[in-house]
Order: C-alpha cells, then structure tokens, then sequence
C-alpha cells in the first residue's frame, strides 16, 4: 500500500487536522471530545432563521463531504471512517450546532448504515425539539432498476442538490422547501461511474478488488460494489457512450432539455483525460439537440486513489438554474461556480 | 497503459478539443490550422495597453499551463505535446493575439526545449515589433544547486508566479513592473517534490520509471527526472520533515516570515493524503515562528497519474500579499483564489 499517510488508523483523524489547520476560519469542530471529534460546522454556524443543512458518510471521498460546507451550501457534517457511516451521536452533535430554529434538512447518499445512524439522529433531535427532514441522493443508475429507485445508491451527483438546497437555505426558505429543491435536484439527476483500477482501504491495506491490466468495469460504486459490466477497456469515446447512453435513457432525457453535465475523476484519473470524456459527451449531446448549460469537470466525488470516472446529469428548468447559479463558497470548491 | 483516451497520438488536440467546448466563453485558439491549432488565448483577449502574459510547455500537467489563463492571470498560452515544448511558431501566435501594445511577458518553467523555443519566439516577435521580457520558473531546490540556480526546473511553485504577474498586469503596470514582480515571486519561492509511483507518457506506452512497491523518491521532476534520494517508503510526517527542511534551508526562511503554502498532488494523490501533509508541514512552520498566510491545498500541477505530492513555499512581503489577494478567474483555479 503506497500512501502518504503516517498510520492507517489516524488517517481520519490527522486529515480533519490538516483541514482545521488550513483553513479555521472556514471549519470548527463540535462536541465534547478534546481532540479527534468527527462532527464539524461551519464556523459561522447557525444563523437564526435559516435551515441547517447536514450531510455526513464516510471519508476517502474528498471534496465529499467537508467540501460541501460554506455558505450557500451545507453548514455541518458527521464524518465516519475511510468508507465508514458516522454514528449517530455525530450527526446530532451537527444537528444540533447548526440548529437556527428552521428546522434541520439531512442531505446524504442512500448507503444502510448512512440510513440507519442518520434517521437515529434525527428521531434523537426531533426529541429535542428540532425538526428534521431527510434527501437522499440516489443518483447511481448502475445500482438498481429505474422500478427499485430505492436501492440506488448516491455518487458525484450529490453535488447538485448540496449547491441548490444550499441556495435555496441562504434564501431563508422553510425547511419544506428546502427539501422540495433538493428532492427537485436529486429527481432530475442521474449518474453512471466506470472503474479502471482499485483504491485500498488503508486499515485493510489490500486493494478492494482486482481489475486485469486490460480491464473496466463500467457502473462500479465509490467503494467498489459490483457494476453491470466489467470487460476491456474501451477507447473514452465508447466508455461516454455506454455510460452516457445509461444516463440518457433513465430519466429520461429528451431533445431540447437544458442540463448541466459533471465529469468527476474518482481520484486517480489524469485531468485530461476528464476533457476527453467530455469532448464526446458534449457531441453527443448537440446531437440529440439537448442543451448543455454548464459543465462541471474535475474531482467532485473520489475514492481515493481508483482510477475511473463518471458522468452525471442533471435536468434543468429555470428555479434549478437559478440556485445552481447563486454565489457559494467553500475552499474546495471550483471557482466556476462564481462564473456566469 | 490504463487511460480513459482514444488514441495516444490524438489526447493532446482531443483534451484542447473538450476544454474549448467545456468553456468556450473562456478560450479561443489562434492560428490558421482548421483544427488541432495548439496556440489558445482568452476569449476576452487583448486589452489594449496591458501587459500581455503568455505561458505555455508540455502537455500532461493539468491546471498547468491552460488553467492558468484568465482575469488576473495569464492571457495566452502554446501547448505542446505530453512532456514535450510546444514550438517557436504557436508562441509567437499566441504573442501576437494577447499584444496589447504594452509588451508582453513570457512566463514559464525553465526546461531546455522550452527555453529555446520560447527565446526564438521572442526573437520573431521583436522584429514584428512586439517587446517581449522572460521570466522563468526555477523553484525546484532538488534540481539543482544553491549556487546554480540557473539549473533549476521550474515545478508547481509558479502557481505564485501566475498569479503575482497576473494581478500586476491587471493593474495595468509597465512591463518592467510586470517582470519585476514576476521575477520576485520566483526568487521567494521554493518547492520540494517526492513521488511514489511513475506516469505512463500515452505514446510511450510503459511507465517512465519504476519504484517498487515500498519505494518513494525524494526531489524527481515532474516528467520523472531524478531525484536526491531514493529509499524506503517513510510516514507523511517523515516525508513532510524531509522536504520541508530542504525548502526552508534553501531561501532561507526564518523565524517572523510570513509565508503562502502549496501542497499540490501530482495527479493520483488521495485529496486527504495532501491534508495529512499539511498539518505536519503547519506544526513544523508554527514551531519555527513562521507565520501561514494563506495556503493552497489540491492539484495545481499534475504530472498525469503520478502519485506523490510536492510542498512549495513563497515568502511574502506587503506587495506579493496584496497581489496574490487580487481577484482572479479561471475555471480551473479553487475559490479559495478569492477569499480573504
């Protein structure tokens, strides 16, 4: 296992670390615990009348999920080990230190330990007097059947409905709103990943699974789970089309819908080869006569160091556009998002 | 070799290809080639009585060179092949397409290829009348040493340069101002690298090196040039100690400086390992007295799927503070560019 780490053990903790100390006036932790608490808002948390936004997994995903917070986006999240739920008594830490008397909105990917600790921690809060309502991102098609949308899991296009629940959270919306948009985002959102090679869970210290040296597998998970097709590797062209084709073909999307497009490299994958990706998902689509309003290229979602990518879209109208394009601001974040 | 890409002779045009499709209100190309022109400037260029800035080398580094054009950046860029230096002829294109009759800048890293090509762009573009100064990226300490200088590689470290030049132009100041502050930049910064594996060259076909599986190398360039010291595998806090050490010894840096950090992956790093790094190269400076300004923490010059990381230093005085704050845009470049 080649990593720049000092113990598979304190990797979580040195890394929430190194992220206090580079940016504390972004960051601050909250809890009891004098050192290592996994619970971290935003430290301008709460502001009195706004909706709290929670999210909350496990690590290895960065920019997911710390990535996320900052004004006009999420203001607090749990954080569980490499590839690992947080617990509940986390999320409630967040919940709590970013309550604003709006009520709370979690905001995550549909993983069952994510599910479980997090609907523990709002019947906990609801306890408290906070009201909590919960989105999940469920964006994956590779991961269930469009009749199962409830077993898909959540990947890269979570990032949609952090930007417009966020947005629509600095409005001061009410927290049914709020979860309106974001069930709105997560709707409209489809997502399909291929995987070129394995990261290694430092405490297991092994790769996940083995690909050949001439092998993919398209629709692989962000930790691995099994895809629908593991083959040759395919030229970029043939990978955005099977997995554009995918996407296309489950909302569906249609002639003349506007979208917005993320190409996320899973963390190994060279920069370019994100812009090679996009230059024929971008054809294909002038083809079919859909508009594309705004991409989105570089890593959003990762797994460490796999080696892949995906490809996400999402259906626009004009409120979607609207809050995809409102100000946010997070030092992981791409500056694009200012841009017009 | 495991890529997402079609062919390994097309990557370069099809990469320029997706980003000019992906940001088409940022970039445009120039020259007379149908397609395939390697000379790209910002859609916006010239304005006229602003130092142009033009940069530009191999391809493989991604943000380098092209992520570095934009609003208080650069302004024009030639591109070459993976690792290769791109020719006199697509400089002095983009030359001619940012002259905004206040002359222009040459801003670049110091490799052989480069050098020479760049100077006979230089040479072309004078006698069509536009004034052309240099300023090259030399901030590699393992390349060479303290005493020649002039031997160094330019690394990740002329982020500082981008930015510090780009803003000064912005100001609409005299070339000379322009060359003054670019060339301040470079003599206050500093970077070490160390990698942990090899890139594959896509018309090569193998990996450049190898390293087996519990080897690391201190200093290797970014195209895989030898480094100052081969060995074990050591922790990040190890790995931190050692390179930061060479970086401080080589300014110097002392105790009351005040410093910007880049920790920047060279393309397969984990996001969290590049945190684990940081945090020990923060204690390390918060021990000596050195006081953080700002750091930069992600990819901001990759060498395709290497693994490994580089730490570069730039010391700070009220002017290169003032500028490196200046507001800046690109589509490649982290928000954080324009927090305060």
């Amino acid at each position: 296992m080649k990593k720049i780490i000092n113990a598979p053990e304190s990797v979580v903790d040195e890394m929430i670390d190194g992220i206090l100390k580079a940016y504390p006036y972004h960051f601050k932790t909250v809890g009891t615990a004098t050192r290592g608490t996994r619970s971290l808002v935003l430290a301008s948390a709460p502001t009195k009348g706004k909706v709290g936004i929670a999210t909350g997994g496990g690590s290895g995903h960065l920019p997911l999920f710390l990535g996320y917070l900052g004004k006009g986006l999420a203001d607090g999240v749990a954080i569980g080990d490499v590839f690992s739920s947080p617990s509940a008594e986390e999320m409630l830490a967040v919940t709590k230190a970013i309550n604003g008397d709006a009520g709370v909105l979690y905001l995550y990917g549909n993983y069952g330990g994510d599910v479980m600790n997090f609907d523990m921690a709002a019947e906990m809060a609801e306890d408290e007097g906070i009201h909590v309502l919960t989105s999940l991102g469920a964006d994956d098609v590779a991961s269930g059947p469009p009749e199962e949308k409830e077993v898909r899991r959540g990947i890269a296009g979570i990032f949609y409905a952090y930007k417009i629940a966020g947005a629509k959270a600095a409005e001061m919306a009410s927290l049914d709103e709020v979860k309106r948009v974001a069930d709105k985002a997560g709707a409209n959102t489809r997502t399909m990943g291929v995987a070129l090679s394995s990261c290694t869970i430092p405490a297991v210290g092994e790769p996940t699974f083995a690909l050949d040296e001439d092998q993919m597998e398209i629709g692989m998970g962000i930790h691995g789970e099994q895809g629908i097709d593991r083959g040759k590797l395919r030229t970029a062209d043939e990978i955005a089309d099977v997995m554009l084709t995918k996407v296309l073909e489950d909302l569906p999307f249609r002639a003349s819908d506007e979208v917005s497009i993320l190409i996320n490299g899973l963390g190994a994958t060279a920069p370019f080869e994100l812009f090679i990706l996009y230059r024929k998902v971008h054809d294909m689509l002038e083809q079919l006569g859909i508009k594309v309003y705004k991409p989105f290229i570089g890593e959003y979602a990762t797994s460490m160091e796999m080696k892949g990518a995906s490809i996400t879209l999402i259906k626009l109208d004009g409120e979607l556009k609207s809050l995809l394009d409102a100000p946010c601001h997070s030092p992981f974040l791409l500056q694009q998002l200012q841009q017009e």
